[in-house]
């Protein structure tokens, strides 16, 4: 089958699927819109309990909010502790459907992103969830919670940490299957449930759960709800994901914090060595200095790389939005620039700035880098590559709180702080059951559905590879979510949208 | 008279009139010995009034305490506003001495820079003095208060914001009044005093209240007692301080905080423009790299440079303390250096570092400059000279926050905080006043007064000179007293020297 032909007859399959009144689709859209107070009211309890790293009882909160959430919908959950004690456990639950062939893993992540509080906006919090009519970058307005009996607007916005990232992906999924069946349908595969609770941390501990129940994982597909869905506001498939790690560096000055005055020109700054170190790494269009970096990648395959030219490029609108002028990465697209590794200062600190700044040399200087990784990268090899570099811009690199007898040695010390990284990976376009999630996908929208070889973001799929699971990737949440960052948000109809993807999904045969 | 043979006799006379028990300075400090508790207790609640420049109310408070010290010491305070409204008022004193030719004013200022709680060693807080047994860099032990009867120990340590800068200049020209009078002898000249309210904000409206009050203030010298001694833990007379001003700097990269995964490789990162930026303008030897920049200085006479060769040179040993391998300045001192133009990093900031670091393309990134001057540089001049190298390196600088318009047209942009500075002033080593000031401060000690021609540090000297009035620096504090940063803490053996010294000087004919 010619490839043009192939993408034509899916959206045809699905313009069919998705085209009478009666559709499933329809069938799930109405009992939602009928029961939207409902789903909110649950939504807005679940997004309050904090769920950072740092707080594992919180976690543990969450993980049973998540249980109560299954219990309510007649599905029988468990916790899948990690061997390691004091790790958040994964969720897990089952329902088993008569006659099925095929089971799938709906997975999705309860832990959210640090939080800084005071960088949210006004009126904002990141455990106090808060509705806007439309995001408040576009002059959208709080309002109060619905009432019963009214609807919500599609542009509607929930604000609060993980509100995009993921337990939307947790809501979605549970939601979904509720919708599916209370509007008396029927899934078409057994269906499994596994909710991560450290995936913003690098999902140290995912190996253990996933390998410690084997058994009770096996399947045919894992269905990653996580991520946006593309800028066009097009849902997606997600054929891989880029592999992460972060690096942190702190750099060292004098012992203690002197006066600028008495001491400046003569102790050495450590700020000032920080900036020259980091501005070594990249050129002025973005590209990564450090030798070797772009190396061991592994290309991508033909289908893959027409995939790539069929995205959508939003690059302009995007930048336009954005407000800047010049984007890295030399006149390459977005969609190209994915599909390399990447080099990213996720934060610098040294002293204070503003109206705390004080007339100091500092005795530290911080930054926390984030590499992403593609197909044939490896993380402990990208990591060595950034440590050579650093070696070679004259600095002795240790991990530990750098002694007196060091400091007296060396000019420029350099503490690394070690992170746990993880590769990337691809799931083949060629797989037929991929293929049918995109044929399900596509009966849920009018707009044809995005295929990406690959997410700029990160997701542990080397993890299910150990287990020998097939992973895709179909995220919710809108493109403008402010996920990682302070005003986190997700758009009501994306999440209305994201319960038809995944009940759609649950009806594969 | 040969240079050598002045400095012999001034510490002839000084170790003569340092000789006797009876001494003034004996009497002086014996007073001081047995009223320790009431001076200490008295000390701790003027630390205790909070004292940072946004803090409007409790600099009121910190200068109606004042005016209570004047007033227990018999000398008649009052406040003098600037005309400017809301600007904390300095606090003026006068004892007038019968027969007196000549009058000095001894300043001090009472408010400190800005606090950042959170970087306050455990058990320390900037508004809870905290006395320790040592240093607690080198093995201080939290100690309670002192008790009736009890002496401190010399190396005692006291934690407080503004324990040394400069509440400390207050309370040491206010006890040494005190024990001189009180000690049964009377001061030479007549006293002002005035204790400013402003000078960590670069004293903005300091003119108002000296040219304002221009008959009250006329005088034949200024004390500024303000400062660290030398390193040495010798007096200084410093006869200059450079001038100073503050650059913020902020770099703009997309609009709302971006997930570094999907958009990492594509949408510049502010955190890496500015280290770009900020790398640009110092080579690896810490020399400045902006053009013009040591231009404009105005070399020191000889005597200054024969004083500053006298200056001992304690380098290697405070580098051993502060634990750093190689000096910036390329090998020239520390007090040379001092006589030179400088430019600091006080603080750098994008997004979160560590444990709350997110895996985010930030959307701005800060830096605050401190730029010192010496004689010859203007402050305008030098912050010119700056942007222009911003602007060499391809930014556009505005000193508004950047419109739509700009961000689309400018692929670097800066955004410049205007600060007001002032510039560097050094009185005449020549003057005899100012020669007979370094032989009452020599009585008090039997180690070599240094004599410096200008501090590290700066002061709004620039405007006693609108007055005509001549300046002279004599310092207290402690050199490693964390002045401007967190932990600063004044050694109580310091504060006591101190009273010692501003009674001599108040002795003066």
């Amino acid at each position: 089958m010619k490839k043009q032909y192939a993408a034509s007859l899916i959206l045809l399959l699905a313009l069919v699927g998705f085209a009478g009144p009666d559709s499933g689709v329809h069938k799930v859209r109405r009992y939602r819109q009928t029961h939207e107070l409902t789903l909110l009211t649950e939504y807005m309890q679940f997004l309050a309990i904090p769920n950072v790293a740092a707080d594992s009882a919180n976690l543990r909160q969450t993980a049973s909010f998540i249980l109560g959430m299954m219990q309510k919908r007649g599905i029988k959950g468990q916790l899948l502790p990690a061997k390691t004690p004091g790790v958040p456990p994964a969720v897990y639950g089952e329902v088993r459907t008569p006659g099925a062939k095929r089971t799938i893993v709906f997975y999705a992540h309860y832990d959210g992103q640090p939080v800084n509080a005071a960088q949210w906006a006004s009126g904002l919090s990141p455990f106090k969830p808060q509705l806007t009519s439309a995001a408040l970058t576009h002059g959208g307005q709080f309002i109060p919670m619905m009432q019963a009996g009214e609807t919500s607007g599609p542009d509607w916005r929930l604000y609060a940490r993980s509100s995009s990232d993921d337990k939307a992906g947790v809501m979605a999924i549970l939601a979904g299957y509720e919708a599916l069946v209370q509007s008396k349908q029927r899934p078409g595969v057994n269906i499994k449930f596994f909710f991560e609770g450290e995936e913003e941390k690098g999902s140290p501990h995912l190996s253990e759960i996933v390998e410690g129940n084997r058994a009770l994982l096996a399947s045919d597909l894992w269905i990653i709800c996580d991520g946006p869905v593309h800028q066009s506001g097009q849902k997606q498939v997600v054929f891989g994901a880029r592999g992460d790690v972060n690096v942190g560096l702190t750099v060292y000055g004098p012992k203690r914090p002197l006066h600028s005055g008495h001491y400046g020109n003569w102790a050495p700054n450590p700020a000032l060595a920080l900036a020259q170190l980091l501005a070594s790494m990249k050129d002025s269009t973005g590209r990564v200095t450090i030798e070797g970096f772009y190396d061991d990648v592994i290309p991508l395959t033909a289908k893959e790389q027409q995939a790539l030219s069929r995205v959508p490029n939003l690059d302009a609108a995007i930048q336009k939005e954005l407000s800047f002028a010049r984007a890295d990465g030399g006149g390459q697209n977005l969609s190209e620039l994915i599909n390399q590794p990447s080099l990213n200062i996720n934060g610098m600190r040294s002293a204070n700035v503003g109206a705390q700044a004080a007339n100091v040399i500092p005795t530290t200087a911080e930054a926390t880098l984030d590499l992403r990784l593609v197909l044939g990268n490896d993380w402990e090899r990208q990591v060595a590559k950034v440590v050579s570099h650093i070696r070679r811009q004259g600095f002795f690199v240790t991990t530990q709180e750098p002694t007196d007898a060091e400091r007296a040695r060396y000019p420029r010390i350099v503490r690394l702080t070690p992170h746990t990284g993880y590769n990337a990976e691809r799931t083949s376009m060629d797989l037929p059951l991929a293929q049918e999630v995109v044929v399900a996908v596509q009966r849920t929208s009018t707009q044809p559905v995005v295929q990406v070889p690959t997410s700029g973001g990160s997701l542990p799929l080397h993890v299910f590879k150990k287990i020998n699971a097939t992973t895709l990737t179909v995220p919710v949440a809108n493109y403008d979510n402010n996920q990682h960052a302070e005003n986190e948000n997700i758009r009501l109809g994306n999440l209305w949208d994201g319960m038809e993807t995944m009940a759609a999904i649950m009806q594969l045969k």
